[in-house]
């Protein structure tokens, strides 16, 4: 039987994680950079609305992406049929996050057949240079997603 | 010497707590239902763009209004001058934010010298009827904000 | 049916929160302050090797009994058969937790059929005077505790 | 000038992270694993009162090892005369902690003049064998320890 995390179909997977996200992915413009089974790597490019009041990307900025790369990397692992629903999300904000666009990576720490835990970092690119800017843990419940 | 935390003095609390936001307030509507010392009250409208795939507000508007709700709260306890600068947050979500405005009510736990907290609880309000979705502890350092 | 959260039965409340620690809460000196359905207090008294080395108590001995008041409090409102598992837990630290002892005091935020959430302050009392030295948030996962 | 993470000094680092914790280390057995600059491994053995009713680790011990190792990781990069105090503890308990004796590896993420963070593994070890039951993330104040 195929499934989301067969070897290879990474195209399925990345159109999986956007999935979840709806309206909020689209306007937003984030983008699927990576998404492999137990990992995905989602993008938001700079825009005002994004920004705090020193040109910085806002904490909801940063937290929203990276719940939504977090609940991808879990989503990558669970069968068809099967999605997430966040229970809590503890971020840590490390340095500001300044530049063109920042970069959640999300990855599995342990999924099971009601709760998956998931670890990510954010990352701000400025000028080509990366810098960590935040932690987030997000866990889920896993549900039905019919 | 005049405060903004001084009693009376809510347009002033409620100018300082918009201050924070810059963009991020204005183009998402955000407005202030309540400022006053040690509590402040974030309101933020349905817009297609703060919505996940199932109509409902997403993680990151939720994040994002509890943040700056718990900062505002913090910062109307400082002497001018000062503000903060989130160090964590953590979020639990409870129900779904579904309605046609959600409202995230934020007071200080404890504030000091270097360090505040502010515990955050966040409704949706639909058809008047007003719903617990998610609450948020949220951790600040206090710096200068000159 | 009789159910643990049946007005007037405080006693079976009680038991039914202490069984959940076993030789921990034996050995530690744990005491049932507070049970009634939706909330659990519990006191632990200073011991040496619950001190950290300014002879205050413990990280772990705070985040231990905020676990503890945190799933008591879950558990009164369960029916018969049915018991928390940890999924994670939230300590804000406010200040030292010097005293004679500790009380956690955990009511319930939300619960439903798979997962709840608690919310606890942690008080210090040193010669009668209560400080809040601490607060958490801890999120179960609802089981089958047959 | 000697420094407490200079190249070598394994043993003065391992001294310095158990005088973070007094008694709580002493009499709970807890043992240096590793101590090198940013990293500290922290066991410690399973003991009757460390265990919950069904007889696997207690929240409260995996949380406060994990808070003492993060804090040691932390220590090990600040110059000598300043310290750590927590913040905030975050844990995600994964798995159940059965076993001989659990350890807690903790890992700096950034640290800076005045707030650390850690990031934290704790894995259960059973006749050899290594499970992955916890993971924790530690926000520090970083204060004069004079």
């Amino acid at each position: 039987m195929a499934t989301a995390n067969e070897a290879g179909d990474t195209a399925g997977l990345a159109r999986r994680v956007l999935a979840l996200a709806g309206d909020a992915t689209g306007s937003a413009g984030i983008t699927v950079v990576l998404a492999e089974p137990g990992r995905v790597h989602l993008a938001l490019a700079r825009r005002d609305d994004l920004l705090q009041f020193k040109g910085y990307f806002h904490g909801g900025a940063i937290s929203g992406l990276a719940d939504l790369a977090a609940g991808g990397s879990v989503t990558t692992l669970l069968p068809p049929g099967r999605g997430v629903v966040t229970i809590s999300l503890h971020v840590n904000f490390l340095a500001p996050a300044k530049g063109e666009r920042i970069v959640a990576k999300g990855s599995v720490v342990k999924t099971g057949s009601t709760v998956g835990v998931s670890s990510v970092e954010v990352v701000a690119i400025d000028a080509g240079h990366e810098q960590l800017c935040a932690t987030a843990t997000v866990t889920f419940r896993v549900v039905s997603s019919g």
